[in-house]
């Protein structure tokens, strides 16, 4: 018996504000905004009713447990394995394959908000190239949870981060923020394509991962400036456009280009599972550090649900709507 | 001391004509078009004087060597080990560091074109997934040097192939050739699109492997049909259009996108050379085997050059050009 004690909406990604009169909504992770677009488009906000398999993440309390139970004890604090599970409630019944434990003195909004961006940010960095202290890494969205993810995972490993933005008013807060939480640099898009780039890189050395959450034009540009041999990871394409690489790129360049779903990683490694259990002591062990923090988030109460999937579905936000149980 | 016996000049690849007042020259390797296009694309073919660099592939005889060279020995055939050797001349000397040796009993067309199509055929079969007899790849440009050097090594491996050349007046008979090579489909571009392909996935699994040449929509079309989790490699832009990715491909199919560049490969394996040894060693057996012979020809004495390079310019030319000393 489980105790629900949060659910996560994320930001909207979208590079666009929704025309108003076909509402995009949704948006616990930027995956699922990517899958429900289509379906929900044509709904009003006002006739949404969630039902019980709503919610990819958040964070439970385990209330009581059945005499077969080894892992998991009354007390323990539990998020999910995989998606789909249903977080939008305030109880339920689990089986014990379907929940892992996570410390349960860590801050609420760090558990409610690890099992999606911090793993997507984890692995990308892991998985892929071999970075090492010194080494650079390109995001755009870096201002989304895999973005601030990004941004800390790598500061305590010694890794620069070059962290791509849109311009907005209040572009020099949010440069700030994510300068704060250990980003290298933070430019604007537009930046990419300019010879201040040149400068930059004599401060650190081209990067030879890059972490595109958006597709499109600033995909391409992320790729312009890879190191020789590098990779582009694809995680999200809030842009809606196709990636586009040059022939000389892939063949002259010799870039890789690859895409990751946190969702499949976990499914794919649940047949032991030690691979997600040691991902998550490292960055539970950030995160008692102090080293990795929950991204701004907004808490709002599970019956006022509304509100939180309006804020989620409006241009520029750069914080995570939380559902309190 | 070597007498250069051939020099090869690749068929073009060109989706299009050149534009009359603009001729695009040359062609002795379809990268090497690539990568000349822009310096020689206002020459007049007429005043195009070739000089002692020109030239990649080919194959000559020894016919002196000094006391210290150990490899070789007079009567011994040998191809250049790298890119720019200069192939277009009767003899010259070399280092022996510049030359790996291939059987002298192979035909000297197999000998002649060996060194850059069917390296980069092997190396693509080889080097991206793990195949076994009864997998499936898939590629465009399929009537290339490089696509029937494809079809023969994955047919002496019981690898099938699904070959997709443009639509053309003599298609039927284009089809017919490939098939005698080995290949197990031979399809138009136009097909790529339509329900016919679900047909031709009841015969055989869906592609591992894709291997483009062309880019632009046809290699975004390789793409939808390869299997989850599969490469598409990229060695050739001859529609001079970039490889266009759907981000789902990346994210939810998990696909790599990579390119390859058989010029790169011998510069990285120089260090010993071992691999490059085994790979001639691998295709001299299957040439003896007659399971791979060159692509078709078109002999031309060297005096007549200007005729080679004619040819080479036309659109759907499948014979390769080569130079007779």
């Amino acid at each position: 018996m489980l105790r629900l004690l949060t659910s996560v909406i994320q930001q909207n990604l979208q590079q666009q504000p929704p025309p108003p009169a076909r509402p995009r909504l949704f948006g616990t992770a930027s995956t699922e905004t990517l899958l429900m677009c289509s379906t929900w488009s044509m709904l009003n906000l006002d006739l949404l009713v969630p039902t019980n398999n709503w919610g990819n993440e958040g964070v439970g309390e385990v209330t009581e447990v059945g005499h077969q139970v080894k892992s998991l004890k009354p007390g323990d604090w539990v998020i999910p394995k995989d998606a789909g599970l249903g977080t939008w409630r305030t109880a339920a019944v689990f089986s014990e394959d379907d929940l892992i434990s996570v410390p349960n003195d860590i801050p609420l909004l760090a558990a409610a908000t690890l099992g999606v961006n911090p793993c997507t940010a984890y692995r990308m960095l892991a998985d892929f190239e071999n970075l090492q202290a010194g080494d650079t890494v390109i995001q755009n969205a870096a201002n989304s949870g895999v973005g601030q993810a990004v941004i800390q995972i790598a500061a305590a490993r010694g890794i620069s981060t070059i962290n791509v933005v849109r311009d907005r008013p209040e572009f020099t807060e949010l440069s700030d923020r994510l300068m704060a939480i250990g980003a290298t640099h933070v430019i604007k898009e537009e930046t990419l394509r300019k010879p201040e780039m040149k400068e930059l890189f004599k401060t650190c050395p081209r990067p030879k991962l890059a972490l595109n959450g958006v597709g499109g034009k600033s995909a391409t540009e992320l790729l312009r400036h890879l190191q020789v041999e590098g990779t582009m990871v694809t995680y999200g394409g809030m842009a809606k456009q196709p990636v586009t690489v040059p022939v000389s790129a892939l063949i002259f360049k010799n870039l890789k280009v690859r895409g990751f779903w946190v969702t499949q990683w976990k499914r794919t490694q649940s047949y032991d599972g030690c691979a997600f259990r040691n991902m998550l002591d490292d960055l539970c062990s950030l995160i008692k550090q102090k080293k990795l923090t929950a991204p701004v988030c907004n808490k709002v109460h599970i019956g006022e649900y509304h509100k939180a999937l309006c804020a989620a579905v409006q241009p520029f936000t750069s914080a995570k709507n939380v559902l309190i149980m």
